[in-house]
């Protein structure tokens, strides 16, 4: 009876985290090479480093003629100068005023050091007057002014965005070694649950929690594996738990994790091996039933079935524990905007809560309106959302117009 | 000679897009039915109708007993009442107080209205105790509380999140109308490019602009498609852009668009046929040679070969271009952070400028650093930087120590 009776004890979120992680010593994935072409969203493993100056050569950033700057001195279209053109790949003439004509992204000339734009110019068969004095290096991007050879271009944990991608690829990079995504493996637990497009008795839902942490894995860029769905038996979750830590590298069951009659998983999970359960119980809001678990030095999580709570555990633990897993730099936040709560909230003291919210823009202020608390396990709370505050531990509550920072959701329109 | 003289005129940022919206007409790509299991962070395409109430019928939120709440009326942990035990799905005797035992997510028996939570029950064979007096409907999810059947769970025009997905799989649903991702082909010119892993001659460097693009597309979930590297020449270019036109629902070029001997684009836009190029030259820093087109009722860009103007191209015309072809209810915005300029810079009055900044944190304030500006067109300015600021037209620049709204890159560490 006693099973029945709630958490003895809850651990505050950090505490927990810090509990898992130094059980498990978590390491990046193993680095793996792939095309460049393919490696958006990936995160670099190692250090990409220049192997040649970038431009390397001193180059137009215009359409003009490129001179000695110190040729051009006085000009101006009052007093222009003429200068000779050259088809010479150098200024070689130092007596003479020598230009030639360049165009955006080409090398100028060796011995020349400055472009003056066409519109600065004309052309007097077979010169040029020049309009306009030009200082050194007006108009060229100079040899390794972006980056220099040796350079470090983008660094290991860096999660590879479309600039990034193309400052290695004009380095000449056509391959990168990046890190392998991570293999997540996702059950589902529970009697009352039944697959969509297959029966479902009268006292069944159906099942929606593997699609739900299938895409917050998409969303964070690592590989998501099926684990389906079993009954409330505890050979049944064990052997689904035995076979992802087979194929992946952190497995995540849903579902019978409260101090139920029916919550078997903690109890299955001590059934795989050592060391088992590290925490179970967090003092977090929704998601309290939550367990952290290692096996066969694998990182396992014991979400709440409720899918409100199991989006709050996935972002509490799931998150930091993939962007380690990824090797990222540092945990990738989610973004975030400062807006004005427009009424009071209550809170539970003591828990991390996790407050849905709807931002608004109204005179270029942002307002956040709670999303009503009736229903937390309800879904549509999180789609009329578009965010969520963090209440931390030490508060009971939210005032009105109290300045908040709302974490938003990917689709965050204001 | 007056060809290189520079734009006779620069069109605002919102004429110009006005203008080619208004020659367009875009509407979204046609929808498509895809399982809900591919459906992550795809567009719906028609509202998503709840067929059935959600949750379908009333359900225990906690492990306890079902009862009628009006029987426990007085009960407390010194005065406990006694219920009688049922394994029926009715409580179907109301001259006795009845109870029946039931899980989380399951529904509760006909003829009760409450849960009592096990922890304030205990059980005394054959009945139990009741020590805490319940609500109407305490504990208990109503039936359609989360969604009502007819109501709209998404709306048309969404982009699926992890929790949209849960939500139509909970109501039942394995199949989706989407949005087709729409099809954009990228093309570079320029005789000074060379492809990764070809030759290049001395005067050549490395083209990095076809992989920013095709990232860009990506981000947005539009699908690129590569109409690869031509020269600068008239002929090549307009077959490859007759031939992106037969493929895609776009075509995005980048290079030889500005007013030099070498800047073919326009005309071989002109050259595909009618109304060809609607406007060249925006008011826009950088990316001013920027242009943009219509031929055969689909929409051509034709961007700037540096690489930051492209990028600045792409994030002015193609991100609302393809905002629209996804049938997104409104544009995508970039997240952004309210941020307090560290020193002042200078902008181009009547441009809108595009500022590249670094934010960082210091004591919970955001503070945005520029990234040095010169070499405007360096990849390095944009992987140092994690945002950047748009200055409007009627502005000289930002002063030290103003406030401003940073868009952020998807990278954005702080």
């Amino acid at each position: 009876m006693s099973k029945l009776r709630g958490f003895q004890k809850l651990t505050f979120t950090y505490e927990a985290l810090k509990t898992w992680f130094e059980a498990l010593q978590i390491k990046p994935c193993r680095a793996i090479t792939i095309p460049l072409t393919e490696a958006y969203n990936r995160v670099l493993a190692e250090n990409a480093v220049a192997d040649e100056d970038l431009p390397r050569f001193n180059r137009s950033a215009v359409d003009g003629y490129a001179v000695r700057a110190e040729d051009t001195t006085g000009a101006s279209q009052q007093k222009p100068l003429l200068f000779r053109l050259t088809e010479e790949d150098e200024l070689t003439d130092t007596a003479h005023r020598q230009a030639k004509q360049v165009w955006t992204g080409h090398p100028i000339p060796k011995g020349s050091n400055a472009v003056v734009m066409l519109e600065n110019t004309k052309q007097v068969d077979p010169k040029i007057e020049v309009w306009k004095q030009a200082a050194p290096f007006d108009n060229v991007a100079r040899e390794g002014e972006d980056i220099k050879k040796g350079e470090v271009a983008v660094e290991a944990g860096t999660r590879l965005k479309p600039h990034h991608l193309a400052l290695l690829n004009a380095l000449g990079k056509s391959e990168i070694e990046v890190v392998e995504k991570p293999k997540i493996a996702i059950l589902a637990t529970g009697n009352e649950l039944a697959k969509v497009n297959e029966e479902r008795n009268e006292k069944q839902i159906w099942e929606s929690n593997r699609i739900l942490l299938t895409a917050m894995c998409c969303e964070l860029d690592a590989e998501p594996l099926d684990l389906g769905l079993v009954k409330d038996d505890v050979n049944e979750i064990s052997e689904a738990i035995t076979l992802g830590l087979k194929v992946a590298d952190a497995v995540i069951t849903s579902g019978g994790t409260s101090v139920g009659g029916l919550d078997l998983v903690p109890e299955a999970v001590n059934k795989v091996g050592k060391p088992g359960i590290l925490v179970h119980g967090i003092a977090l809001r929704p998601a309290m039933p939550t367990a952290l678990a290692a096996l066969e030095g694998k990182p396992v999580m014991v979400l709440s079935g409720n899918p409100v709570a199991a989006i709050t555990g996935f972002e509490v633990f799931a998150r930091p524990l993939i962007c380690k897993l990824l090797g990222l730099k540092k945990e990738e936040p989610r973004p975030t905007v400062q807006a004005t709560m427009t009424r009071k909230i209550a809170t539970a003291l003591g828990r991390k809560n996790f407050v849905r919210v709807r931002v608004t823009q109204k005179n270029g202020e942002f307002q956040a309106e709670p999303v009503s608390a009736k229903g937390s396990g309800n879904l549509s709370t999180m789609t009329k959302a578009n965010g969520y505050i963090i209440v931390p531990e030490n508060r009971e509550g939210l005032a009105e117009k109290e300045k908040v920072t709302v974490n938003l959701f990917g689709d965050a329109e204001m």
